[in-house]
């Protein structure tokens, strides 16, 4: 079968993992565990190849090291199974129940999207997670993997699968795409496949977006900021600043820009510039900041660039208006932060910047699904339809409207015979 | 101005919009009905030339209906906006409140999306709901009317933006497109546009779909089913799908398919044709439905035919299975009815029918904003990203996540000097 005859059936199929009940999604999700668990010799085996290759190839230590799936991985995906079965059902809740008319009920429930294909990256953690989400939330998986991982991600897609399907979900809940030109067949999909998140690099999600009639959630890149306002604390300031560029740097939420209130640069550059010279960021900084410390010169391009790296690129502002307008225009609308003791310049910049988390005074890292309390991330959102910020098992979900009548015609309120009554009842 | 420099313009001054009060934004909408009410004979004037024109060029009698513009439709526009005055603000909603730790609290709140581009057919009237649900809602507002309408377009859009500007709203808050041709520089701007709402034909918003990286909401067409299940009640069978049909034709949430248990046919199926021919209604049926009833013969075709007129087709089905794998496979996922009296049927229907609108024993007119109590719409989605089925105020926003920190970092956590505890207050 093709791919877009899969999706198809998939398709049809995927009501009847929506009508599963959650004791029997996470039964599914426990013996998913368990096979992982069980046949980790094979895992780690097929992971040897693939690492074997990667080094043969030549590929980039960073890429081997999030190739690599040892004993330790498997312990953090199988406890991330665990943490998953324990979160309350996405499922069937009821949003909204509304009177219409006496004889005449309105409900809104969440239920599941339906198929979503995933395109993602290097690391086969991201088919464990990524396939067992989509279990937990009642949605079908079309799943492809990066090619160098391609053994590992095989075997894990047929212990996840199998697993699965022995404890009772349907044997269309979830399929592989190994071939890279599947890529585009299932771009085709958009009759079969209800979503599309890419994970990837800035050109791939790009590529994807202008190749395929399916919706697409993810983000391009994440140009976040920090705003150093006029009053400030200082020592908060360079601690909040040094973690949100150096706790992880090859990460969206990473800060990429620092802008700072003229009136602050004075008393906040050179203490901050003792702290990035001991964690080795390179600063860049306009002619304005180069007056105070000694750095590298920035140039435009420079706030326009996700430098994923030791990097950090600096201005200063004539006010608050200036910093959000600058925000606003080379931000990716991620995450930005203000650091500041005055409320009101809090408020303006909550409400004025354009971005999918406001912060203030906390790193710009804490952008992410698990530190909100989501317990599971499929990835962060920086569009504005549908889920936005880190989106979690709710974002996998859409409702339904259930109307429940009683033989009830439009004519008769056309013709004023009957009139709504619009009655909110307590779901 | 190009288009793309003036949505590039309208991006940065969404946030202004976005920032406007209630009080204030209800103010300008006052205004917009005042402004109208008061050049009434000015639209009137320039609709009556955009009709003379449109009988020249030979249109067909329903556009010239959608198209004419007269004292009454001014009154149903002018209701409309008091109407959406009255309801509440859909910004600032919080909507999650959680404390991460003690002094790190994460807030989730309505925002706008930011700047909207509709695509509009030949009726005027959108023109002023729209704009004005964009208002509304805090949007920026990029309006594309039908060619036949310009005239009267025109017109319209000046009033509004005169007094919604004058009432404080900023300048950009919406503006107008009028060639043709600047609807494919609209679809360039996915840097500026954050939405696109088309409203026309499935092959326009097909073509919308396939030629823009800008997400799309909307629906390609209707084709909603009536499921008559074996236990059933004749009487109220007959009046829901007569309502169904014959209320409103030519519209989306008309039923265009009914499915008839092979064991409910006998007993449905005279009383039902009968209905049918005092409403010249046009039976398409199947072998078996022929078999009973004297009607057309239906072709394959006809199942997946949006007809917008008075023709239904008919079929048999062995069971409700087989009912709700047809409507999944036909359907555009829009509203589909079931009409039983046994309680689990309805609850399997339900369950497995794949669309925004499922309903029991009640017309699929009912698919609507103003009958959900919404007060308006902007138009009924089928896709299942974002909103689902009739589309509100509620559907025109997003959310923003706000994080208050004092210093918090996330090495503190990654170090396990600090540990999470996630606790949801009311907000």
């Amino acid at each position: 079968m093709t791919i877009k005859e899969q999706a198809a059936k998939m398709k049809l199929d995927s009501t009847k993992l929506a009508a599963q009940s959650l004791e029997a999604r996470n039964k599914a999700l426990q013996a998913v565990a368990d096979a992982l668990t069980e046949q980790r010799d094979k895992i780690i085996e097929a992971n040897q190849q693939d690492l074997e290759k990667a080094e043969k190839d030549g590929l980039a230590a960073p890429i081997l090291k999030r190739l690599k799936f040892n004993e330790s991985k498997l312990q953090d995906v199988v406890k991330g199974i665990r943490d998953l079965i324990e979160l309350p059902d996405p499922l069937g809740k009821v949003q909204m129940k509304r009177e219409l008319d006496s004889d005449l009920v309105l409900v809104r429930e969440s239920s599941p999207i339906g198929v979503i294909g995933v395109i993602f990256e290097s690391r086969p953690d991201a088919m464990v997670q990524i396939s067992t989400l989509c279990l937990k939330s009642g949605n079908c998986a079309i799943l492809k993997g990066g090619s160098e991982a391609a053994r590992t991600n095989k075997v894990l897609f047929e212990i996840i699968h199998q697993a699965a399907v022995a404890a009772g979900m349907p044997e269309g809940c979830m399929m592989q795409a190994e071939a890279r030109e599947e890529i585009s067949e299932l771009l085709a999909c958009n009759e079969s496949v209800d979503l599309l998140i890419p994970r990837g690099s800035n050109s791939f999600v790009q590529y994807i977006m202008s190749n395929t009639k399916i919706p697409v959630m993810g983000h391009a890149d994440g140009i976040c900021h920090i705003y150093a306002d006029k009053e400030l604390d200082i020592d908060k300031a360079v601690r909040v600043i040094i973690d949100s560029k150096t706790q992880y740097t090859a990460v969206c939420n990473a800060v990429e820009t620092l802008l700072v209130h003229k009136e602050a640069a004075e008393k906040l550059l050179p203490a901050l510039n003792e702290a990035f010279q001991e964690k080795n960021v390179e600063v860049r900084g306009t002619k304005e900041i180069r007056d105070i410390i000694d750095c590298e010169e920035s140039v435009e391009e420079d706030f326009a660039t996700e430098y994923l790296d030791l990097i950090i690129s600096v201005k200063t502002v004539e006010n608050i208006e200036e910093a959000i307008e600058h925000i606003n225009r080379y931000g990716s609308h991620h995450t930005d932060c203000i650091l500041t003791e005055d409320r009101s310049a809090m408020q303006q910049f909550m409400q004025y910047v354009d971005s999918a988390g406001v912060y203030c005074n906390c790193s710009t890292r804490f952008a992410d699904g698990y530190r909100y309390g989501f317990g599971a991330e499929v990835g962060i959102s920086t569009g504005k339809l549908h889920a936005r910020g880190p989106v979690g098992l709710e974002g996998l979900c859409t409702y339904k409207y259930k109307l429940f009548g009683n033989g009830n015609i439009v004519e008769d309120y056309a013709a004023g015979r009957r009139e709504f009554h619009f009655k909110d009842i307590q779901p």
